[in-house]
């Protein structure tokens, strides 16, 4: 089930959230942190739309509101598939360090856990379209649905929209995944200032990870 | 291998060919004749592009130089899949006659023939994404693939660019899917006028389909 066919040089972490979790914000300080603390040559990205390709599919994505659910977890494949390919994988092969706000783990929690699929059907989908790349470790910032849904701002889409039990099962559906792959999953806890959610994730890279956190710079010129 | 897991009401037909070959003619001749000859309510319908969302993805897919197979295949899915979903499905379970230019075997004979994907990986994710939706009978427009080139026009896109070698590749690709299997499949030569082609294509539904064709009319005011 944690295989990746094709080892690579550069260290991959992903996190991952519900709406309003703050996972953004965390795996954008957790970059500058690695880059600027360890010296990492850190790469910060995100899915979906971190390639032009994958901007246009998350125009389609957020406003197709008679798609169905194969046709938006395709979408969803398409450019996890293209950002691997084009993004991740091409840093990694140089040795530099990818932070990427969602993964698949992302759609197995909407898709699989919050609306028909099942969150098998979605992970073999997912792992087709990246050729079998599995991160390192994934941060899951961990707040209780009805907390991220208060701190959402603007105005909601289409996933959004969806309504709160929507996003109880996809809570549910993260724990479950981080239970079940407990070597590469963390649980953070979501609740507190930034600062004091950063420094726990920052205490968990170098808990789970130690010297491929904090030796990355003596590599380095 | 051959099975329709939602039976439905009205008749798939899809026609098959390389670039130039007529099957985007012979596919409206085809309508024409069923809705004027038979009184069929017939739908003409291609892929990619036959949505607005397909329009979009049409777009992504003729223009994008650096997207990898497995991105092209996955949004090519997300095409058919929608397609699927919203076009062809709603109008067959109304009990109309749909004719769809191109359909699953093109990306079995593009993607899975002639780039780096095998044809049953393409067949299973093209499968998913329509839920099982097989065509009743599919028509392959068979021209030689250097008949075919001569006959194309205009700007050659990224696929007509991919040369000859990849275009002979495709040709013993449909050939190969026909063979397989031919209960679901008819080869109708397509050297000749168009009347000449699009006769034989008549002949070749009414041979291979019946009633189902010539008596759609009484079940009709």
């Amino acid at each position: 089930m944690h295989e990746n066919p094709q080892p690579h040089a550069g260290l991959f972490l992903t996190f991952e959230g519900g709406d309003g979790s703050g996972k953004t914000t965390q795996a954008r300080l957790a970059a500058q942190w690695l880059s600027d603390t360890y010296a990492h040559d850190a790469l910060l990205t995100r899915e979906p739309g971190g390639t032009e390709l994958g901007q246009h599919i998350r125009q389609l994505l957020l406003h197709g509101d008679d798609m169905g659910p194969r046709a938006e977890a395709l979408l969803y494949a398409a450019d996890r598939s293209h950002h691997v390919h084009t993004v991740i994988r091409p840093a990694l092969s140089l040795g530099r360090t990818v932070v990427c706000d969602r993964y698949f783990d992302s759609s197995i929690a909407y898709q699989g856990g919050g609306r028909t699929l099942t969150p098998k059907t979605i992970r073999d989908l997912s792992l087709w379209a990246v050729d079998g790349l599995i991160p390192d470790l994934t941060v899951l910032i961990d707040v209780p649905a009805r907390v991220g849904a208060a701190r959402r701002e603007g105005e909601p889409d289409r996933l959004e929209r969806a309504g709160d039990d929507f996003h109880d099962t996809t809570h549910a559906t993260y724990r479950h995944l981080a239970e079940q792959e407990p070597e590469r999953w963390v649980i953070v806890d979501g609740i507190g200032t930034i600062d004091e959610v950063a420094g726990r994730v920052r205490a968990a890279l170098v808990d789970r990870l130690g010297a491929r956190v904090t030796t990355r710079a003596q590599g380095r010129s």
